[in-house]
């Protein structure tokens, strides 16, 4: 199954981040997603060039209804022509599964 | 007249950015309103707690029509519960009052 039509999967506090080697594994799966490290927790991001500001925000709405349908909520930086997308997992202080699923989704709704 | 009642003027590229002394006058008109530097460049900043995501991606779609219709668009950070709004201007490499202008009227959103 592609990750791209996967749908998240609970998880719970005390659940463990995934290993380094998960995570290279499933990077390879999101290219354009890029490993970033904030305050020591990994996230991944990936920067979306759009033609104007209303492409943007439209953008930005439809990862926010993914996020919602998902109960899972990234960060999202709105500017003109660019959003620029964080997915990580506060529970397990770092990358989940679920993190490489929203983010094959989130390319889907770029090139929608 | 208040800043919250403001339009954008019109700004052009070589216009100076506001002055130290000019800034302090405006800060002191939007309290909640933080000076920081971003790469050298001065932007007013400030985070908006809402009750939960629905309410902060409603925040920032009223946010980005106003930035819109004014064509001043702001860098807007969206996480769950929180937005966080950026106002600087890109051609004064600075501040200028328009900024104060679109940091009130981000402010009345808010208060909607």
């Amino acid at each position: 199954m592609s990750l791209a039509t996967g749908k998240c999967i609970p998880c719970r506090k005390g659940d463990p981040a995934l290993t380094d080697a998960d995570v290279s594994g499933l990077l390879s799966q999101v290219p354009g997603w890029a490993l970033i490290e904030v305050e020591g927790i990994k996230r991944l991001e990936r920067v979306f060039k759009l033609k104007n500001y209303a492409e943007a925000v439209a953008l930005t709405n439809k990862i926010a209804a993914i996020a919602e349908e998902e109960d899972h909520h990234p960060l999202i930086v709105l500017e003109w022509g660019r959003v620029t997308v964080h997915w990580w997992t506060h529970v397990v202080k770092g990358l989940h599964k679920n993190d490489f699923i929203m983010a094959a989704r989130t390319d889907g709704l770029f090139g929608e």
